[in-house]
């Protein structure tokens, strides 16, 4: 058993070997000993998934837990949402995500005494997350209480070849003598949990939403089926296993509605290694029956049986290899932000890969938060990442919103507009939020998706996907604008009563960034028309609804305070109250929990980048004076309360030219999770923040634009690191950019040359040699301040 | 028994005397015939009540029935408040009025046969509710299924003079000869009731809101003691009889938690009577205990006994002889109008006579809409009345308001600001509103008290209330605009993120209603504080903060739209969208149950008077052709989906010389509680809509203002009126006055002689004649026109 190279270690107390943490290595997360009560927060980190299926990070035996998890992505149950006063065109219902029939399950009994790591003496205990294998590894040497001493190492996969597959090797190797070992491999279903929610009606559909359909058990293989209560979607887990042992092996399968189990029983001598290999099978489906889907995760296991474990690791290797090719970032100078940024790509991968035709969830596949819901998040934070190293992954995604087109139509014509309007939160496509000001009125989501559709087609120039699923969602999209905004004889088109991004204003007129997006929105969507005549004419876009959307694109009112010289926010925005930090005590944020909406909404206060996130994705719309003007007002009253918005406040501090502000932006983003920043990592990875990361350094750093579809750079090195390098995928090309001191190097890592511009010139990189252009001295403007006590943070609130 | 005169019957089909309706009399309300389909209507215009006892005007023997209700100013349950989402600040209790031990019961057997209306045959019924007795009679000739034929008279009063009692004359004559009649009289705890509430937590706080404490029953008389099971609060209710009949009366009484009944039977012949006098006593209290309010109750039906049925009639009559000398409005040319307009005085001054120190709620006492909360309309619509006609009942209302001084600063610390922020809705004075734009950002409530304190103490003098009181209320009210304000640099004074009377906009800058009422609030805090220095220092008001309140008010921003020369109801409003009128069925009102909120908010659709209340109330902060434009540009956009619109839109409509458009708002004031215009009278009385009436004869037509607590009048007739005279006191002084076509006429009918002005012009009103000065004619101006649909109704929808 190798304990690898002990490296610095993360967290306030560095070199306090001692104490459990997670270690610092370029191509893994490893967490050394044990900390019970840090578990909820490893088990996120260590989930693996691939965008189909995902497991938390629990230990095999099941206990000790922090919070329990398996998901199938768009699995979910129904409750109803309770109003103590309702309101027209409130939903009905909600939606909240399932722990399904958990199969990770293998507890292991040495001479009868289980192994638990509460208990006995842990010699050795840790746990690694491989980014290039991508395998969980957990290694222990454990002492029974009654002083039995064995070696257990699994390894555990979640394939991203076969999407419907989980696998786990466990091997156990007495360390003194010949041992009776028990190894119990379950199916468990109706796990236990405990719920956060307030609401008796969500934790009662939780309590034990799965009811069994079928259960089959016979050799070493079992299939539970079941079904949920309210929302009718069913679900099959199988397990089958190899079992390698010397003699006298004894196993015993049974199952029953919630529970299968294979129980395996064994005299293994000292050097012996009993090693069980277990594969995991899973589907689910709306509409399948209870025995097709059987027939469906028996299929998926007979195909990785014949893979087998090997073959299993060899294509998760390929798949891997070929991701970090397209993908990689390299951060030389700061180890630990080395490895947050890849520990993010990975999880990136993890949450989209094969996703396919369902949503990307706000916490992917790690964990429970937000009811399982997927947001605008995925469109504006995590798609850009994958359009450049994943597209398929990002058009899959996108699809997904296709799909739901007709629920977003409905949701429009029952608030009145034109066009689709998608929701604010939602598994199935259906508005889930019974918070009125975000679930009817932040529009912006629909101009983000429209963004992000816009971007695949110019990153990618998918033609198949511009005709069938492209030009439609930017035509019901532009619909919704046309049909929201207004023409007033005062100030041109105004979009009146939206929420935009930040969460601590709402219902506002002309938010600058939702008119910005929905001015791209409406003009991307009369070229798209142009480019398909044929989808223009099913949909019944006339001359004169293209014509209006680039009349209202092209009057698109952008609210200007003339006597500060900056972009409001919204309307009204700088006339409003400052909110008094000095007199914010610290344990008062997050503000939203200490103060009422009313009093946040009416003062200049910010949860996260909106009018900065409009500097960003609309950059084209303002001259670089109003981004230094606007991003230093902003950043004086931006609290950060969200994950959301230090990616976004690094991106356009570098591009001001605040490069150590980005560079601290940057790592908050990289370690929000791993620090636990925001205190919930318990509940899953936040997926935003960690799309985050990639893009403070490729738009932030790398300077890297895409408006109008042209790809553009202007990389900046931050004085606290030696180098950057990132890699990326543009029209079938893969890139490279190296940012040096004083300079920037382009590099074609495979395909065909590309013209793209470095600081504003035009460059062609192509397969001759590498190109290496002089970096400009960044503008020097003082640097600004975030609000007292906000600045950008590494590490949690010190315990 | 009398039938009356029959005149003229209410409602669309005018002569069709075989269905049933209202009859039009000027002193009584009446209705003749059964409409058992129309009893929850007659139940609520039939109600009596003093302040503090609610009986609906139900049948006697509690069946049929639309809606029983007996209720006790200030009891209620408690429950929680679900929420899908909940927030900061978020009320987690709501409170619910509760249908108390029912007394009014009553029941008559007629030889075994049970008197309902439903079977046998009704020669004769009519109901009678007469404003100068105060009596709810009833009369009833009946021929039982089995053909046995009885007079039934029965009257009922609940008395302004003894607040605590209620009582019923109850009298059957056989008119063919001997029967046996058997009357059970019942205290009944618990009655089913149909609750409209679709939360399930309220309607099982209300399935059988009372648990037994404690029964008696001995002789004629009976007591239940009940408690709450959730508010914790304790109730008491008590009956005794007087039997007037031949021999052979047996009686029977008993007594169980929820029941007590006295049991009489008698053989009764032919032009005999039977006469069963009931007196109840009730009581409540969240501190006494059961014994002490058994002997509360005991002792008020001692009162009453003592008093006798002939000496309550007594009482009642001189009670009400008062009041009217005081308040009675008479309307010549429109005698439904006449009638309508004393049932609403009535209504007024039953929903406040004896609250004492107690809320007068939305409802009065006369069902369970809004849960029995009170609202701002009490302050704004309902005490201007009160404070004009019996001041002493519009002291005790502000006392209530005074008595929750410590829960409405509580809650304005809560919200983060100084000063006291009065709650939305409520009973107890916590907030209950799960409405958060209403609930915490609805602010204008506690400038709307302080107005109302102001006008008291102007129109009363009352200096004690002033010391005692008064000043508090203003100086905490003036604190909480002082925190919630701004000086900005670019338009001075602003109050930003608050909802305003109309509600279909909410959270906006600048909401003209509240900037100027908050300036009113601030100017008469440091003025209340000039007059009472001892209780500001008791306040800790220093000469600093009064100069502040006064800067806030000079400094107050109000919004004015250059281009459309009219005051936007809010910063950015007449920017907005129009609303689609023309779009809109008739079907789709009101708004809010077919349209969301955001877009309601957004747009320029108004649900009622604000910018035009603000014309009523802040009248001296406009020009008159200010008020002219404003008047006419909400005009178009104001749609009276709420019952609190029609009576300002007639002050303002006279005032601009619309007097047509005036009288028809007024009719419509008048009326929307006796034709049920907006289909809910079944849940009670709109007090508002009731004391707009009032507003709308007094401040409309009589052109009455107290601006800087100076009595002004510009009286105008409307074309269709021949006379409207009106009657009111001024600090101890009772006028009358009397509007005629081309002047009008200024009489002093008790007290101080007064000094007002007529049309600007000064003028003494003395003991030696009745001064008469000539009307100016009415400005003219094209008449503006509602929305599409929504010009003023006298009458429901046909059906």
């Amino acid at each position: 058993m190798s304990q690898g190279v002990r490296e610095r270690r993360h967290g306030a107390c560095e070199g306090a070997s001692v104490r459990p943490g997670y270690d610092i290595a370029p191509w893994q997360l490893r967490w050394t000993g044990l900390a019970v009560d840090q578990l909820h927060r490893t088990e996120s980190t260590f989930a693996l998934a691939n965008g189909h299926l995902g497991m938390r990070g629990s230990l095999d035996e099941g206990e000790p837990v922090g919070l329990p998890g398996t998901y199938l992505n768009g699995f979910y149950e129904e409750h109803a949402l309770p109003y103590a006063e309702a309101g027209y065109g409130y939903p009905e219902a909600g939606q909240t995500v399932v722990n399904v029939t958990d199969g990770k399950v293998i507890r292991l009994l040495v001479e009868d005494e289980p192994l638990d790591m509460r208990y006995g003496q842990a010699h050795a205990h840790q746990r690694t997350l491989d980014f290039r294998s991508g395998l969980l590894t957990r290694e222990t040497d454990w002492e029974s209480p009654t002083g039995r001493r064995v070696r257990v190492r699994t390894r555990r996969l979640v394939s991203f070849t076969q999407r419907a597959v989980a696998a786990i090797r466990y091997e156990v190797e007495p360390v003194d003598g010949t041992v009776q070992l028990v190894v119990q491999s379950d199916l468990l279903a109706n796990e236990p949990i405990e719920s956060s929610t307030r609401d008796p009606r969500v934790a009662a559909a939780l309590k034990s939403p799965l009811v069994g359909e079928f259960h089959s058990a016979e050799d070493h293989r079992a299939v539970l089926v079941h079904r949920t209560r309210e929302s009718g979607l069913r679900m099959a887990a199988a397990m089958d296993h190899e079992i390698e042992v010397g003699d006298g092996l004894r196993t015993e399968i049974r199952a029953e509605a919630d529970l299968a189990r294979l129980t395996a029983a064994v005299d293994v001598a000292a050097g012996q290694t009993l090693v069980v290999t277990k594969f995991l099978g899973y589907g689910w489906s709306a509409q399948r029956s209870a025995p097709a889907l059987r027939a469906q995760v028996e299929a998926a296991l007979a195909g990785a049986r014949q893979t087998s474990w090997a073959g299993l690791l060899a294509e998760q290797r390929a798949f891997l290899d070929d991701f970090w090719d397209v993908a990689d970032v390299e951060i030389d100078g700061d180890d630990a932000l080395q490895q947050a940024v890849r520990l993010a790509l990975f999880h990136i991968l993890q949450a989209g890969a094969r996703g396919e035709s369902r949503a990307i969830p706000g916490k992917g596949l790690t964990g429970p938060g937000y009811d399982g819901h997927a947001f605008w998040d995925t469109e504006t934070f995590v798609l850009p990442v994958l359009t450049y190293t994943v597209p398929d992954a990002a058009r899959d995604a996108l699809g997904w919103r296709h799909s739901t087109l007709p629920k977003a139509c409905e949701r429009a014509r029952v608030l009145g507009k034109r066009g689709a309007a998608f929701p604010w939160r939602s598994i199935n496509g259906a508005e889930c939020s019974a918070y009125w000001p975000a679930g009817t009125a932040a529009f912006h989501v629909s101009a983000d998706i429209a963004d992000a559709t816009a971007r695949y087609f110019a990153a990618t120039g998918d033609a198949e996907f511009d005709r069938t699923q492209g030009t439609e969602l930017l035509v019901e999209t532009a619909r919704l604008w046309a049909s929201l905004g207004h023409h007033d004889p005062h100030d041109g088109f105004r979009i009146d009563g939206v929420t935009g991004p930040d969460e601590y204003t709402a219902v506002v007129d002309n938010n600058v960034y939702t008119n910005l997006m929905a001015q791209k929105n409406l003009t991307e969507a009369a070229a798209a028309c142009e480019r398909n005549p044929e989808v223009a004419r099913r949909l019944a876009v006339t001359d004169e609804e293209t014509a209006s959307w680039l009349t209202a694109a092209r009057e698109t009112h952008v609210p200007y305070d003339d006597m500060l010289r900056v972009h409001p926010q919204s309307e009204g925005f700088t006339q409003h109250e400052e909110w008094d930090f000095a007199n914010t005590p610290a344990e008062h944020y997050p503000l939203l929990l200490n103060y009422p909406y009313f009093d946040l909404y009416r003062k200049q206060v910010v949860k996260q980048a909106d009018l900065v996130l409009a500097l960003h994705l609309r950059g084209d719309a303002f001259t670089f004076a109003d981004k230094v003007r606007d991003f230093a007002y902003y950043e004086a009253r931006t609290v950060r309360d969200s994950s959301l918005s230090a990616a976004t406040q690094a991106v356009i501090a570098a591009e001001c030219g605040h490069l150590d502000l980005a560079y601290d932006y940057l790592v908050e983003a990289a370690m929000t999770d791993l620090h636990d920043l925001h205190d919930n990592v318990r509940n899953g990875l936040h997926m935003a923040s960690l799309a985050g990361a990639w893009q403070a350094v490729v738009a932030g750093f790398g300077g890297m634009r895409d408006h109008g579809g042209e790809l553009t750079f202007a990389p900046r090195l931050p004085p606290a690191l030696h180098r950057v390098a990132f890699r990326m995928c543009f029209r079938g090309s893969r890139l490279q950019v190296v940012i040096e001191p004083g300079q920037a190097t382009y590099r074609l890592v495979s395909g065909d040359p590309r013209t793209v511009s470095h600081h504003g010139e035009p460059l062609v990189i192509g397969p001759d040699a590498p190109v290496t252009r002089p970096v400009p001295p960044a503008p020097e403007h003082p640097t600004p301040t975030p609000p007292p006590g906000r600045a950008p943070r590494r590490h949690a609130k010190p315990v």
